[in-house]
């Protein structure tokens, strides 16, 4: 069977000109970048290479990349290494911890590598609270403004730039703005912008940040290959040899870092600061416009938030998250959508593949949804070479099967 | 310039039949395996495949097998999980330190990727005591004894198999031996097995351990891809997503399991359990003999320590750290050695690649050796592919230059 894939926010399909040149030894010198002999040279040239490459796309300074094995890593080691540090244990008695100041303040609708590691920081003694997110999925300055009173001894804030499972857009430059307003330029802010790559315009100076994770394989690129982009060196928790200057410790992972550089390079229309909306972002828009339009013909559809309109800055048009009723008006289970659309040869998933295996959604709970609904919700999503054609084969199969179920 | 390549003991040199099967989209679904649909189903099939035929090479259970980016990420997520376990952190009054047991015994010639956590588990509030080494850089059981004597609330040991700059061996299953007997079985033996792993026979069963790290560039492999063997799951620090039972989140590197299995059946010999040590190593230990042979003709070198004999079981055949002398009876800097050695086509180091920017020796001085000694060692290693030619060819050109350094 013809298969259409519509899940590129779990992972893209491989780019074949990547996936070619990773490997080839050849292309790849094979050398250990920290020997001092002429294999490590001409791998940490290579290194030297690729992170040039990365640090253009991105608009950044080469010295600010830090090659890690994914965005999971990224968020952990900023997160762990900030926290930490200066020590807070010993005054860390969690029964008080109700009566304290958070140090970490997180989206309600961030990642589970952001949000999961909450019971561990605490179990750290690091106290942590979410800002919850407007119906919309997204924070708000307001929230954001109330939870820096209610919290004055914030070190870190991690706000995502696209959720995962909605598209949901933060507008991180006011986020910081108000941050920086409210405190000072002492709390880190920390971005999650694993989604927003190659998707949305990304100018991590302009936003004001000071960390952001990124991950190839969203992009076309190398399993366990990411990004961590710091504005200024941290005092890293986890050690080992001096790689990537004691920020990313292991050798050095040179066939990713190649690869990460082909991928950006490949997927990323650049000037000289990120990504500028260009020609894959404008079709993205103009593909998920139809969809939408499509859907709201059956009178069964409900985008997730319902207010998203077929155009609508607020999310990113690579991301939709929406929810399908059958003609008696029960919502449709998302898992039940999922494997209808699976046998007809589409993938599509209900919220994060990294939490499947459980049915719970947070992200859309924070939201406000009721359960039924939370559990209708299915997430399609599109990559670089998502066709109209494939978009409408999708609508027309939605639309039959909604008569069926 | 033809290449010869001695330092197998840093990175590997790709194997050829491995390289070509990774991120070939027919070979290797590029699903996530986490996802629900079809693309996920054949992805997670293939990461079961992966994770039984390693089990199978490794003699464990598949259950049992926990995929990471590496050596360093295994040894990581095992002591920082493990140690943070349950809170210790309100009584842990750094001035105090002294006067108190350690929590964490680890052998003073560990690779930098465990010994240099222990200021971050310090930080942490986390005692930590390291056990002196004999002269031949290996732990003896009375040391091991007297640690344990001298520290009541050890809940963890480190102890690397084989070391990654002399090639010292370990006898795990003597050392686990003594601590089970000393102490009770609640002490955690973590053992990085990354030097060990196709070099010597290895047996996790019989050692007697509780988890054991490998690598799989250090065989041929990929980079940013390793494994954590766990004889019990044990409850991570480090979250995010559900992935390889929360022990390690981030989205599953299919491609880098499929990788590191063929690896394994490539250069593991095996039957039932771990590695057996027949022609591969048989060979290993002739080329060694060989080459210490010749270089004692010199009457200018020195093994490290100097009393290792040209075959000699408390070594890994794989592994040689020496020192040669001038005629005027000076050492010559390791340094210079690589350098020169470089200039003439062979690529060796002095320690560990990992820590190759400092000139500091921690494992040499570790074994008692003085600084001059220190700073003279350089490492020659060799891996799968080495001849008896090579090493010939080595050990020419070393009794060559010596003449003119």
């Amino acid at each position: 069977m013809e298969r259409y894939y519509f899940d590129w926010a779990a992972t893209a399909i491989p780019a074949e000109n990547i996936a070619n040149c990773v490997n080839n030894t050849a292309f790849v010198p094979f050398g250990n970048p920290s020997s001092i002999h002429t294999e490590g040279k001409a791998a940490r040239q290579a290194l030297k290479d690729a992170r040039h490459r990365c640090a253009q796309v991105l608009g950044v300074q080469p010295q600010e990349i830090y090659f890690t094995s994914g965005g999971t890593e990224s968020n952990i080691i900023v997160l762990f290494s900030l926290l930490t540090k200066p020590r807070r244990f010993a005054d860390s008695d969690p029964q008080q911890k109700t009566n304290k100041s958070a140090v970490f303040l997180y989206s309600a609708a961030e990642h589970p590598s952001i949000r999961e590691n909450v019971t561990s920081l605490e179990h750290l003694g690091i106290p942590c609270a979410s800002i919850g997110v407007e119906k919309d999925g997204r924070v708000s300055e307001a929230k954001m403004e109330k939870a820096l009173e209610k919290n004055p001894n914030t070190r870190m804030a991690g706000i995502m730039a696209v959720n995962n499972e909605t598209g949901a857009i933060n507008d991180i430059k006011a986020l910081s703005a108000a941050i920086r307003k409210k405190q000072n330029s002492a709390i880190h802010i920390h971005c999650d912008a694993v989604q927003a790559l190659g998707k949305i315009k990304l100018d991590l100076y302009d936003w004001g940040i000071d960390s952001a994770s990124f991950s190839a394989h969203k992009i076309g690129g190398c399993r366990g290959t990411g990004l961590l982009w710091l504005k200024s060196p941290i005092t890293p928790l986890f050690r080992g040899g001096d790689q990537e200057k004691k920020i990313r410790p292991g050798t050095e992972n040179t066939q990713g870092a190649i690869n990460l550089a082909e991928s950006l390079e490949n997927h990323i229309q650049t000037e000289t600061s990120g990504y500028k909306e260009t020609e894959p972002a404008f079709q993205a828009a103009k593909r998920m416009k139809t969809l939408i339009e499509s859907l709201q013909k059956t009178g069964l559809f409900t985008s997730i938030p319902a207010d998203r309109e077929a155009e609508d800055g607020r999310f990113s048009p690579w991301i939709l998250q929406c929810a399908f009723k059958n003609n008696n008006g029960t919502i449709i289970p998302g898992e039940v959508m999922v494997r209808a659309l699976d046998e007809k040869g589409f993938a599509v998933s209900t919220g994060s593949a990294c939490s499947s295996a459980d049915k719970k959604r947070p992200i859309l709970e924070a939201m406000g949804l009721d359960k039924e609904l939370s559990l209708g919700g299915i997430r399609i999503s599109q990559g670089y070479s998502t066709t109209m054609e494939e978009i409408n084969l999708l609508a027309d199969t939605i639309t039959a099967l909604l008569i069926t179920l």
